[in-house]
This record gives C-alpha cells, sequence and structure tokens, in this order.
C-alpha cells in the first residue's frame, strides 16, 4: 500500500475556503490526488488562500460531474458518515477503517469520500460505498469541520500506512546531540559522590541525620539520565561553590 | 483522567479565524478550556464565525498577555513542535504523548500549548514545556494549519482518555437493526439448495459439470453472513423466477 494508492473526493462542497483546507490538510499527511464532484465554486481565490503551500493539488485536482465518475475505478470505498441510517451500514471508527485500507495490496485503488457541509453524503452516495467511517467526537458536537474531517482521516490513514511499510511515525529523534552520549553509571556516582561532599561541605546536609536527601537525590538522576555535558556543568558548578565558600 | 483537566493554550495567534477553528476542533473532541495568549485580534467575527457551534468556547475563554500566566497551576505542559531544536527536547508523536497524558491522575492540570502560526512556539515557551509533541507530517510539506493540529492532537487525547476510562471509541453500533438477526446456518443452507435448484432449473447450471458454481456462490454467502430478511427476500425472489420460468 502506498499514499498514491488513495484519493480524497469532496462531494457537493460548499464553501470554497473548505476545499483549499482539505488540500493541505491532505498533502501535510502526504496525499496528493483529490478528486471535486459538483464543488459550489472552483477555482477561487479563497481556496487558494486556506490551501497555503498545497495549491498544487488545486491545480491537478479532478472535477467531476457526478460520484459515480469519481469512484468508477475504485476497489474500496469508504464514506465518511455521521448520522444513523435507517438500514444501517457497516461502522468503522478511523483506526480500524484506516488498518483495514493500508491492508489493500499495491495498485487497488481506494476513495475516501466527503459529503455537503450541511448535508453529508447523500442515501445514494453512501450505497455505493463498502464500508463507512465516523470520526468519535463530542456527542453533544459532532459535526468536525470539512477540512478538519480530512485532517483526522489521513493522519490516521498516513499512521497506517508507515506502520504497513514499517517506517516509524516520526524520524527517530535523537534524545541526545551526537556529541553528548549519556553519561556512564560511574560518571553519575561521581557527580552524586560531589555533590554529597559540596553538601555536607556547605553545611545543608548534616552528617548525623539520616541521608534521605541523597537518596532523593539518587532518584531524582536516575530518572534523569544525563548526558555527558550535563554532568559537566553540574561538577564545574559544584566545584565552584566549593571554591567561593568562605572558610568555616 | 477527564477532559476537564486538559487546556488549549494559544500563544500569539496571528489569523482570528484559527481560534475560532481551534475551538470548534476542541468541542468536537470533547474540551472546553481555551486560553489564549496575546492574540492579534480578539474577539472577532471571524472566529466567532469559524468556531460555528462552538462560540461558547470564544466567550469562557481566558485571555492572558503573558505565556507564563496561562501555564501557572498546570502539571503536565506539551508544546507543539515542528522544528528541530539545537539542544533537542523529548520529542514525542501523538499517540505516545496522548498516552502520557491520559494516565495522569484526576487534578493534576495539563497544558496542550500551540505556537504562533508562522514561527510556532519561542524557546522561552518550548523550555517550559515537559515534552514536545510533532505531528507525524509529510516532510515535504509538514507545516500543518494551526486548528488542524489542534484537531489531530485533540483528536487522539480523546481516544486515549476514552481508552483510559475503558469507553469504546463510538458507541457500539449494531450490524443489523433489532428486526433484522442474522441468518441461522440452516436458513443460508435452505438458501443456497434453493439457489441451486433455480440455477438447474432455469439451466444456468449444468448438473454434469463440475460443482464449482456452488462452492463459489457458498463462499459469498458465508462472507456476506446475511440476515433473515435479506434470506427472505432473495428466497423470494429465486420463487418468482422459478414461477415465472417458460416450460423447458
Amino acid at each position: 500500500m502506498n499514499f498514491e494508492q488513495v484519493r480524497i473526493v469532496l462531494v457537493n462542497t460548499a464553501q470554497p475556503g473548505n476545499i483549499g483546507g482539505a488540500a493541505r490538510a491532505m498533502l501535510n499527511m502526504g496525499f496528493t490526488r483529490l478528486y471535486l464532484v459538483n464543488p459550489a465554486a472552483f477555482p477561487t481565490d479563497r481556496a487558494t488562500w486556506r490551501a497555503a503551500g498545497a495549491g498544487q493539488l488545486l491545480e491537478t485536482a479532478t472535477v467531476c460531474d457526478h460520484f459515480d465518475q469519481a469512484i468508477a475505478d475504485c476497489h474500496l470505498i469508504i464514506g465518511t458518515s455521521t448520522r444513523a441510517r435507517r438500514i444501517p451500514w457497516p461502522l468503522q471508527d478511523p483506526r480500524t477503517c484506516c488498518q483495514q485500507i493500508a491492508a489493500e495490496p499495491p495498485q487497488r485503488q481506494v476513495a475516501l469520500v466527503f459529503g455537503n457541509e450541511q448535508h453529508g453524503l447523500t442515501n445514494h452516495e453512501l450505497h455505493r460505498c463498502h464500508q463507512h467511517v465516523a470520526i468519535p467526537a463530542n456527542p453533544a458536537y459532532a459535526s468536525l469541520n470539512l477540512s478538519a474531517a480530512v485532517q483526522v482521516l489521513t493522519y490516521e490513514l498516513r499512521l497506517q500506512i508507515l506502520a504497513q511499510q514499517n517506517k516509524p511515525p516520526l524520524p527517530p529523534a535523537p534524545e541526545h546531540p551526537p556529541d553528548d552520549p549519556p553519561a556512564t553509571s560511574q560518571a553519575v556516582e561521581n557527580l552524586l559522590q560531589h555533590l554529597e561532599r559540596a553538601m555536607l561541605g556547605s553545611g545543608f546536609l548534616d552528617p548525623a541525620a539520616p541521608r534521605q536527601t541523597m537518596t532523593r537525590m539518587r532518584r531524582m538522576f536516575s530518572r534523569i539520565r544525563p548526558d555527558e555535558r550535563e554532568v559537566q556543568i553540574l561538577r564545574g558548578f559544584l566545584a565552584s561553590t566549593e571554591k567561593s565558600a568562605k572558610p568555616r
């Protein structure tokens, strides 16, 4: 499965801005194939403005008069739906639905279909879909903006396609820059001993009192897992407090 | 963990429409606490229009002059980030990050922080965050619209909070209406036998040829798992083809 097998189909879109917002959302998630069925207005300045860096998708969009033209060559058609229907259709949440899409073999064409902002997809359109998908929303206010719905579903589909391709969602980010490897256990031990000396030397720690303080410090550094540079900074500071201390 | 523990903090938002779009996205996902730090313009007609049914969130939003005011009473602060930093901060994908948030005990206050559309969060603001979260986006065009980013993260957080509360993402949808239970195995067997009789009777099926056709039909009905009404419709149709057949 790859991103080029998926088309986003917007049917009877009323607000030109939503076409631009949907194009941007798609491209942000790596999808480029936009189909517009009978849009109220297209192209428009508003759509181009909302598309921002995804203007190219508006130029290459396929505009159709009828829904059936947009899906004729598709093998799997997913319709977005919020309303309960008289004859219920198989209804999935986005994660389950996108797992199924991502399992499609190469060359199979998949359509993700979004209806009009006010009325959604018609029964005719919904009946042409193999599955219906609903975004789990607040029951008290469940109607997402059209481009927001495109964003959620393309986000889920991106995650599932990357997982199916054995790729991580984010490129692995080093927790430490290459020149600052995590400190060794011995380096952290030395830091803790230095800290204890400095705490004793400054009079902060009473050698006669229980050693709870050092246990807490040990636990904190264990959680922090400092890198070599951080240990170096802390030890430098400890040394300087020792040097600048008044004779006691 | 519950939805009221989470606040959405928008810092230095430039486009008034994005404040409205973010309010709508939040409420769609069940979050109601919006903080605005030094917005370029607020309130505005544009924000109210984009908020649609979430106008109430704009009226109850907390407006602050400085970022620190918006997060002073928070226990866990998550900053959204797209840029690589000179000193890398722990960076998570939305799913991992929202799992961590959803594991917070009750009463802990959580802030999800979004920066300016052009510049994101400043280093000062990012350094006040415990974690940074990045939405896995198309590396060639990774900059999401602000309200789209709010939509993705609140969607993930909704899923994780519902999971933590042992609630399903969508209310369980019956695959069949209550008056149409799935057909029994015997009813489907009777249908298959009826179909075979009708296919033989019409001359479509040659009794001398291999039985591949009926195996394929059996496999299809096994996949379909028809309900009682569907079996009834199909058997009625088979009976009527038998009745209306010309004598052979």
